[in-house]
């Protein structure tokens, strides 16, 4: 069984049911989700010990947090609790040309108070095949930021793959440094990055005409990194998108089965889902290719269901990519 | 801040959850809605003063609707109690190729009761910008005929712009007098009408081969109307429509966007959307094309909104004029 | 007033709202359903006296059962009460690529447990226009079995037409007997069967290169027979099914409309909803065209119906059938 | 088994859910109850042919009402469909020192628009034993109070025991006649009255110091009369209730059992409870103290229940008959 | 029409449904609410203008929050918008020995950033009768305290009467001042204060062996006030408690009759209920003992009553008040 | 950290929501209960390592049903997955006089066809504290009792303490064993037993005057038994219990304090709750009169929460414990 290890924030969010517009709902629903935690829940799903690092309030609500991901299959044994917040979102879904939207409400939380040395890296990833972590981790408090980085160069010691999902949104860093000043150095420990080539130009200074380029730039830059990847998503509106993933190596580029999701339950955390089912291909066969498909069918299954979280099982993922599209009642 | 002031019967609209059938439900939803509050109500989302005049039975029902229109903005002042009914309409939501249907129960409505003199329309079209009407209120009571008629001419003394959405249903005209007799002498009075070339022809006996000759023909028997509208709605199946609108100034036609709406949620309410949106765009620009495609796009995003009046503000509905159909998810 | 006669086993079915999956289901949705009793709700609809003939255990959920039953419309007089369970089955229901689930909880039915002599066919069947039963009964037990060939018989001596939907889920035969030693009595009494080319080669050995040619060989098996019947779903996906419907009198193969149904509501007894159709076609009509026709769109209205059984009118089909599929709003 | 025929309007009841205030709710509950029809649910659930007749308007909700009736185990087969509205009312349920209210919506509807010849009631009443009308009918139109009329001649004509709830509802009599010249007809035809004192003086003159002697008066009045029924209610709250019966046989005052309900859920219909079970009572013992126990506890039982009409069984009522008050879990 | 003016922080309350504990919950039920608002919205619905001034942050949640106090009639034509969150609070609701919980989430509310000269209190404050505040404002900041400190003196500056709920909550006071170095000035300008004796002990070093001794004491340093009152609440268990009030005018102390509330809906905001009351009876009487009466069956009926506010009228209150705690039925 | 095994059977619970009777359900709410597994949660709560060893069948459901119970902290590496079916039950609620019912539907379940050999008891119970089963166990198969029996002996080998609930369900023995014939080698190998004196007697043919004497005469069969306790309810009503129990040492006869349950919202599992609570005070204290009032203030608190097992923690049962039955507000 395979393990990876997971750290960042996991948010309540209240979300008003099925499209109702804020100020239609008269109660909302909860889940519990966050970048890293979802990839956590799916790889979960697939059988994997999956350990999420984070920390919650101390409060019934940090606990119903922690019990929830702890249904999901998420080995919740090194989550801990104190001072702080529980981080919100609130999620308003649209249809057709209405766009979803989101308020974030998560400031000042919990986990925005860890300080380096609060996790045991060394217990924490001894025996761990796998490290992923997110852009949003470092932008929410130089603490959050010295303490991934202690757990990216455990890792790196321990011989843990490290994946760094570096999607980037401005809006987070409040805390007086720049991703450019921070990222770097958290990105150098990395295997695995998912990102653009807008990502690679704003954070890192790679400017090149192709995704590919762009790569080669990076890599020039972060030599551990072999792989990096990204999703493709044509919006055709709220309710059908049109879904595609590649993976590059170095050298070739591998390219996913185009999905078409006409009928879109709920898109969030898509690209975790994504993220996912790539770990999971190729921690189990070391091969670019099946992997991004099996990311691909991964993510788009996810559009069908409620929530930030994928809760399909390998079998779902393997009949899609073994081409069946058809959607046929299972008895 | 422009003014509008809107005139006509508000229902209380009971509906199955979901797609449920009308024996299927156990409950049903409650909205409050009508053709011409809900052109209020969009223009109150808009940042109008929208001042809805009606008349609700004297109970906790009667507060109920006051108070919903109030949440939505709407300046419920002039709205007055009495004795009769509140009026009701039952919506059994359809989809594909099953049609929703509509049980109306709206007769001896506190509404359908009011008098001539039981509203102060010299205070009420005070500053106002525009005056709305529907062809439902003349339909309902002689009585209801006589206090439009007195708003329509106060309006027009007080130079206030004056719309009627003439669109025919025969079926209301119950108390002995024909659409005939009665809508001529409220059309004289309008500056815009919203109707097709089957109503100018059924109520006015304007025959002509294409719409804009319908439109000439009728401003010849009423020359104060400076503007004709009309939507054209393909109705694919209950679940996609595809809505364009046009705008006559007399001169020229001015068509808008073709809206393909392929998950609808509630069509109920998307004729006064539009009207809403036009009224708003000739109200701020002038400038008939502008307003012809704002309209068809809040229209076309009222299809998203649950209930019979359109929730979405000035900015989302920008967004789409200038051609954002993704529906991307806005944080 | 057309009498039809069904036989079998109806399951409490339980399904999580919308489209969760099981472990994100807090509460079940709760209907009735089965095979045969679908066809009979769906003829009570259609103005039919529908019996459903069945058992129930005698507790409080078997008399909900038949008071579900009765509420839509069918005649439950003939239903007995004795030991066993009450069969059940639970759905998940699947959007796009994610398949829907179904997991039986059926053994050990009270309905199962019935005895041959329990049922006074005679009486049941007396005036009655039309029998139909399913290949699931005798599946069932080896009683089950022996009752339904009492009741086939006496349908045959009564001069009641007989249908049998022989469609074969080989996994329910567990109590010893093959389908291939039990089928063939009970088929012989048929005056319809609806089945497909594989069916008819794995339960009666006729192998034939086209479904005219296996009907061909059926007849010269099974010389009662007059219509073989079948329809053909192209499952775009969970969410978007494509249907048409063929039957054949020994002579020609007439083949209905084909239905784009995009936005699948429960796509759960869409046969059943067919077969209902297509009887009722045969009874008012004897005309194999226009039965299919009617089936064909019976079933298509029916995955826009929650549950397991069709609540559609004769008028609403018969718009389909003249082709109008817009879904327009009806007032 | 025994036969009851009812006779009475039937209306749709909307409440908010729980203890929400009428401007709380954004759904109403909807269930289908009337004081006769009620007694006739009541009826069914005891095992008896509980014929229900009354008219509907032909439109989804009314076929609705007549399939909850029907689920319930009430007879429909005699109820016929017309023009005129489904009368409603909408309920709010109070708690403590809050009042539950009700808003009555019920005129014009097609119940009250029938006509003297409209049921058949000789056919109608062939074979039964009891007949139950209440003051209600006669208030509606002077149609309705014809019809009425005729069915309790057709009774007395055929032996069928008749009883009625002339409990007073002045604010109904709206169209021209006084209940003082309606009802003694009516009365008179009667062999039980449910009322009290202040009902007889008001409506037929009787003017007495205690029941038992207003009873007597009564029965100078109408002969035929040989029980008069009441039950008393102590109000400590909106959520406690103490509730006793009484009957009284021309000689005897027999009184029951007097019931504590200290956590109501719904006490509407508890007259309409007690009046099946004394009913019942009456029928199969023709002993009174058994009938007013009986009437009783299955009062008590229907505070328990949600909804117009009490779904409990006989074993049920005994039970608390024989004095087991402890609501012990049965498995 | 009397004028009052409240002033306050709104939250959003978040409370699973019925009786589930927070990690039963996946949804959560949302009202909005607040002392000073709740006092609002009940002078509302008793027909006051009651104008609520306040700062949300301007995004949908924001407004949907003045949304709903415009729905409940509060004027809501003062609230601004400015940075900062939406103040929240989770609740849980006991029953019997199960206390409720509260989860606070509330700083860094965009109230708690307003800056004295935010609002303009001459132009609020003009016509006004009365003007409301709590101790939690001068507890959120600073300027919070500062904004407050203006309104009561151009209260005392126009004649408009001011009362204080001085009711003590220390953990609120985070920003280095204490409420002994805030309160006095706030305090000094109040014609009535609600408080008990440990209140006026902790908070302003008054000392006395009786609640009507500390009032004296209270006078003699704040000889404005005229007013003291306060709420006794005898909880039996979380699901039924005893309510009485009283007030002291400096001479005598009124008592209200006292409450027996055995099936608890809804206890918070039973205080602001009273206030709200208490002030009606003051504005509308000048008579304590009426308006401690007024007050305290407000508050007993508030307890019936989902939400932070109280949504009953005065004919409601009257009836209590006149000693008909019994609940019946009203049609 | 206290480590206890529990061994049983779970089931899915389905219920109507609020007191709605099965027939009036349209849903059911699911949660998933077992008497040893609500111990099992109940001590999860407290802190305690809490395994609970069951088999689930391998589809959705009874993986949701792991992962309900691992939601709620119990410790799920133990369970195995087979064949055979989810044992379900449907609980209907009642109140005041309406009793509550249970339909049971377990037979063939997963849990029912485990084999001895199947758990590996002393890698299960290395390290434990407490080993917990009921009477049900045995009930449910022969393989069912080895099991148990091979569980009690690996206990009682390794030191763990050993209790059993042998409350005496006579109708689940269908299997062709008596209890008297398997119960007393179970119980032979008991610390601590929960059961009456009617049980004693049945069972064991222990007769006795009092409790007290029954328990002499059990610890003469059954010497290692160290302690007897029970709970005794009266039933009020079904809203309304009283609870108290009481423990004997052989010695001493101790008592808890009596609860007075006046709104009781779930008494399913009170027994659980109760001997979960007595557990964990004798694995904490070793104190009997403290054990016994902790388990009766934590059964007290479960008739509170809704579901099968107690949610509540120790600080909770420790302020009841203490004597504050208020339920005041918590913040
Ligand atoms: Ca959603
Ligand atoms: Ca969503
Ligand atoms: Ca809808
Ligand atoms: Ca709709
Ligand atoms: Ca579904
Ligand atoms: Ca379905
Ligand atoms: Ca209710
Ligand atoms: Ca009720
Ligand atoms: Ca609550
Ligand atoms: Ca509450
Ligand atoms: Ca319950
Ligand atoms: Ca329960
Ligand atoms: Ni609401
Ligand atoms: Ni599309
Ligand atoms: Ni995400
Ligand atoms: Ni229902
Ligand atoms: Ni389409
Ligand atoms: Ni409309
Ligand atoms: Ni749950
Ligand atoms: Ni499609
Ligand atoms: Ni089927
Ligand atoms: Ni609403
Ligand atoms: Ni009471
Ligand atoms: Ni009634
Ligand atoms: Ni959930
Ligand atoms: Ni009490
Ligand atoms: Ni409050
Ligand atoms: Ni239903
Ligand atoms: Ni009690
Ligand atoms: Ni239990």
């Amino acid at each position: 069984m395979k393990k990876i290890v997971t750290f960042g924030e996991v948010m309540m969010r209240l979300a008003p049911p099925g499209f109702a517009k804020f100020n239609q709902a008269h109660s909302l629903n909860v889940v519990y989700g966050g970048t890293e935690a979802n990839v956590a829940v799916s790889l979960a799903y697939f059988g994997c010990q999956a350990v999420h690092v984070t920390r919650f309030p101390d409060h019934a609500l940090g606990r119903a947090a922690t019990a929830t991901l702890r249904f999901h299959g998420v080995d919740t044994s090194r989550i801990t609790y104190g001072p702080g917040r529980l981080g919100l979102y609130f999620l308003e879904t649209g249809a057709v040309s209405r766009a979803s939207q989101i308020i974030y409400d998560r400031y000042d939380s919990a986990f925005s108070l860890i300080q380096p040395g609060d996790f045991d890296w060394d217990a924490i990833l001894a025996g761990a095949d796998w490290f992923h972590w997110s852009g949003i981790t470092p932008a929410l408090s130089q603490q959050a930021a010295d303490c991934l980085l202690e757990a990216i160069q455990t890792a790196n010691r321990l011989g843990v793959k490290v994946s760094g999902d570096i999607y980037f949104r401005s809006n987070l860093w409040k805390y007086g440094k720049t991703p450019q000043e921070i990222l770097p150095a958290l990105t150098a420990g990395c295997d695995l990055v998912l990102g653009n080539q807008a990502n690679f130009e704003e954070l890192y200074g790679v400017k090149a005409g192709t995704f590919d380029d762009a790569c080669h730039g990076m890599q020039a830059l972060f030599p551990r990194i072999r792989y990096f990847t990204d999703t493709e998503r044509e919006s055709v509106s709220a309710s059908h998108n049109r879904l595609t993933a590649k993976i590059f190596d170095g050298t070739t580029m591998f390219s996913s089965e185009v999905y078409d999701i006409t009928h879109i339950i709920d898109r969030i955390g898509g690209g975790d889902a994504y993220l996912a089912g790539l770990i999971y291909g190729l921690l189990t066969t070391d091969d670019p290719q099946y992997a991004v498909e099996f990311g691909a069918a991964a993510s788009a299954l996810k559009h069908t269901v409620e929530g930030d979280a994928n809760l399909v099982t390998v079998p779902e993922i393997e009949a899609l990519v073994q081409g069946d599209k058809s959607g046929r009642l299972r008895r």
